[in-house]
């Protein structure tokens, strides 16, 4: 087996470096791919920058990967080699557990994330579990499917799996990387869909992503106007709100739903709560199955990932765009190692 | 029409004294009823004390009613003069909106509690809309069955309307008027319970009401032996606990849901929802079809309040007996105007 060329970040902080590191001999359950494309996700910052205190150096980030399989182990099902396919966040899970027998793979106690303890994307290869390497439809274009990965997944879910109906009023709060997808399926879906920014820079590209009407979360007064409406708030930023607000917004059994990795505690009161049966919950990426529906449902929607393509040379560059906030919407790299 | 007599507090914070009101002309949907038995909730200390700022005053609390018809509105549908009745926190809503429409009375934005400007229960006679003015099963005993009107169903929404299967497990916290139904609901619904609580008194109380097991929730060491584990837990406690140690107790898909008035914002982080696919929610009592199934189950699987009874003519003491703590764990007062 030969080694794999990479980029790594040697400690936390640190600019990502060429990094070469033998793989070992392949699992008997495992896939390899060759990457052809890779999302930049924020939980790559988040992760490079020790965030969750569970990073482990040298570090290869990436988990949107779109690629090829090169190698099969022996017990790997349900692929043949040169088949394209993605991989996500999660790169394995036990399989025999409460959760993987019953179609929560992604809930599973030991399921291992793709960077977490193990080498990423931002490689010529990357290695999973089989379960987690999936097909990819031949409608999806190879280039911005990436992000579908992790960031569709993460808000497609609040959508498939809470069994959300079309007749549904649902808002999207933080119109980025998550958020530009989350507006794209929720009007997909059928529903009537807010997006809450308070960015005007934003707002035409809201309306353009499928939502019927933009508020500015900041402004009382718009958002007094739109109080008691909403049966869903997928809440996809990284910074906190005020959350009574936001709660004021939810019609009785409204749900506010958090994928972004806020790291301030979500306060609420109960009275908000009792009065209105109203729940706060979040979600992480998606099972298998879940994934395979969200890139079905994707290819017949033409929903779309909007991407800025890097060579994953210039990952560095990449990484200092997506941490100035400046990327429109989700960062993609181009594998060319030589 | 004649006068009704009844308990009123002046103002927050006082005494009941004897008071006598005018009622005027009996609403064309309302229903009168003679009161035979009300219960006594913390909410009717929540209301004396205006601690919800909604107080209007002199104030009759009580909103646990058994009584008989005596007078129906000439609209009033589905009684007959004479009939056992109960009557629980909500006295009326809209009957036309969305939610009233929809079989969700209780969530109706005009919804009016019975003593919240209205005149309560702790009352010669005590008036409602029709809707919410519940038959009562004959199989059930009058003088304790009060208590389920509002306690009652306030513990056992979170089971039936979020239709929580049998197979799964249930935490109660706050083993007092709510919780020590909640623990009969919770085990008659086929469940596996624990009780929370850190009152080693309640501990052998807590398992002849259903408990499986008992967990103190301030010992670490027991909060731990038990992490991942539960399905629902039913807040029923008016204080607040370590809401991070509590939600660990849950399984993936776990839900926190809080029926207790807990003043302290209930604070939880982003990862601990977002990693276990986990909710916090609450729920106020329940809409006039879920109270007749709740009174349904309830006949069938022999719930019971454990009652203490007072005469209302004794109302002060009860109120005394209520907020010192030592209710075990119900108080019933029974009417003896003359």
């Amino acid at each position: 087996m030969t080694s794999i060329s990479a980029w790594a970040a040697p400690a936390a902080g640190q600019p990502l470096q060429r990094y070469s590191f033998d793989p070992g001999p392949l699992g008997a359950q495992e896939v390899e791919i060759a990457v052809e494309h890779c999302g930049l996700c924020h939980s790559d910052l988040s992760m490079l920058d020790d965030e969750w205190g569970q990073s482990r150096y040298p570090l290869v980030p990436g988990h949107e990967a779109v690629g090829r399989v090169v190698a099969l182990g022996e017990e790997a099902l349900g692929l043949t080699l040169g088949q394209r396919v993605g991989l996500g966040w999660t790169a394995s899970s036990c399989m025999h557990c409460r959760w993987c027998l019953g179609g929560d793979q992604q809930l599973c106690p030991k399921a291992q994330g793709t960077i977490v303890g193990r080498h990423g994307a931002f490689a010529e290869r990357v290695r999973a579990h089989w379960a987690w390497v999936v097909p990819l439809p031949e409608a999806l274009d190879p280039a911005s499917a990436g992000p579908l990965l992790c960031g569709g997944i993460t808000v497609f879910t609040p959508l498939h799996d809470l069994a959300l109906p079309p007749t549904a009023h649902v808002g999207v709060v933080g119109i980025g990387g998550l958020g530009h997808l989350a507006l794209q399926f929720a009007s997909a879906w059928g529903c009537e869909v807010t997006a809450f920014s308070s960015s005007a820079s934003k707002h035409a590209e809201a309306l353009r992503l499928g939502a019927h009407r933009v508020v500015d979360s900041t402004d009382p007064a718009a958002m007094a106007a739109i109080a008691g409406t909403l049966d869903l708030i997928i809440y996809t930023a990284n910074a906190a709100l005020d959350w009574e607000a936001l709660m004021a917004t939810l019609a009785p059994r409204g749900r506010l739903h958090v994928v972004g990795a806020v790291l301030q505690p979500i306060a609420v009161s109960a009275f908000t709560l009792i009065g209105g049966f109203k729940s706060v919950s979040g979600s992480p990426t998606g099972s298998r199955g879940d994934i395979e529906a969200m890139l079905d449902f994707t290819a017949r929607h033409r929903v779309e990932a909007l991407v800025e393509r890097f060579p994953m040379s210039g990952v560095n560059e990449a990484l200092a765009h997506l941490r100035a906030g400046k990327a429109r919407y989700r960062v993609v790299l181009d594998a060319d190692f030589d």
